[in-house]
């Protein structure tokens, strides 16, 4: 971040009363905020593509994945305890109704705020349980991210494609260097390779450890001695800064530009 | 739980004064307990299969992770933040030397712990905020299980089994109707298809929606088109009951006898 960022958000900090302030309500708003870029895809789609159906939902009910599975496998998707469990990603599913008329998916995002450090320095927080720490020790709450890939990668078992944007942000998700200012005007470095505080590893097993930040939503296929496996990477899109609304929708827009042309490659 | 098992459990948990007591100190014990169980599968292995090189380790380090995948394909395993990052399943790794001195996954071990409304019912102590209900809301820790599932399937790309064993229990796990008794001789059912209460849909995404309590440790291929798909399915084995540690042993047992059958037909 440079000096300039640094002084706009202490200005904007200061403005809105607070740390909280700069992030907004912290994970709830970026979860919002991916939310509502989700909806602005679903329009700009439905003008670029006028000849297209396009559909969007919030959820995903289990019962429909294990159809698929089992429609793909009759050993597969037979087990199901609670009638109407669901996934509800962030930012939803969105959908294009292809030639056959059946809904196929072109869009999931997720938004995971962790590690409010960034806030506590500028605020002049000390954390811990003594708190007389600079650094909260990083929590584990992102892990629960593959849940949702996992059962979206079930459910587009059968595809060339897989659409799903993770959206990290916060001083867990630092890629570089992070500067940030103390109210005494001395600054502290947030860096991406400290063990306490990073969490992109915990997520990287999502995309098997390609490079960050790029666009996966076509599916990789390598060999295995015989035959071919087919990896569905999720996306992920990861800094300290908060991600804004328009950043989101532009990579969502990509994404979902890129299953559409998978889904017109295969006619 | 016939009613024989729950006096029995009763008595135990006066014994050892308090509900804590059934299930040891919960899902530490638990841990510990499927530790100790991978530990004699160790030894039972080498008393088993006498010509053959064994090795325990409790952690894997993504760096390893990383090494396999980009042997596989020269865009997988580029990422990692910090460098010693590793993970740590509960019940470690077991490996076996293969006829070119390359050590092989033969067995991964991991105990989740989630529910504790048996315990509390027996005890006859309510919960929620107000302290007026009979079952605790469950919580989703459990996600986390996919980290560690989806690093070894990483680090197992290239394999044709995936030994992964995941033991769940608690309440939250509950596979059929369990009659739990309070102190004044009534008793609460807990219901596997209560939404408030059941989590095990939230971890089947790792085995596809396949039956729980099965061995899932050959992978299974599926078409694809012009392709096929292998899928690594965590075994998943669920119940509200504590695993005894026998038990969890004779079923890691079974599974890394699979793992060395694959081995041995690959040659």
């Amino acid at each position: 971040m440079s000096k300039k960022q640094t002084e706009r958000l202490t200005k904007q900090q200061v403005s809105s009363g607070g740390a909280v302030g700069i992030y907004g309500e912290d994970a709830k708003v970026h979860e919002q905020s991916v939310r509502s870029a989700s909806m602005n895809v679903l329009e700009r789609l439905k003008q670029e593509y006028p000849r297209y159906q396009f559909r969007f939902r919030p959820t995903l009910l289990k019962q429909e994945i294990n159809e698929k599975l089992h429609s793909i496998d009759k050993r597969l998707g037979k087990t199901l305890f609670v009638k109407n469990s669901s996934i509800k990603p962030d930012g939803g599913i969105i959908e294009v109704q292809d030639k056959e008329g059946k809904w196929r998916v072109i869009l999931v995002s997720e938004a995971k705020f962790q590690g409010k450090d960034v806030e506590n320095i500028k605020a002049g927080v000390l954390v811990g349980t003594s708190q007389d720490q600079v650094f909260m020790v990083a929590g584990n709450a992102v892990e629960r991210v593959y849940k949702n890939i996992n059962e979206v990668r079930n459910f587009m078992l059968d595809e060339y494609h897989f659409p799903y944007v993770v959206f990290l942000q916060g001083s867990n998700f630092a890629t570089e260097i992070v500067q940030v200012f103390k109210p005494d005007g001395s600054f502290v470095e947030i860096r991406p390779n400290l063990g306490s505080l990073n969490r992109i590893d915990r997520v990287t097993a999502a995309n098997y450890c390609m490079k960050i930040n790029s666009n996966y939503c076509k599916n990789i296929f390598i060999g295995h001695n015989h035959s071919s496996i087919m990896l569905q990477a999720a996306s992920i899109y990861a800094r300290c800064e908060p991600w804004r609304e328009d950043e989101m929708q532009q990579i969502m827009m990509d994404v979902a530009n890129t299953s559409i042309g998978v889904l017109n490659q295969l006619g």
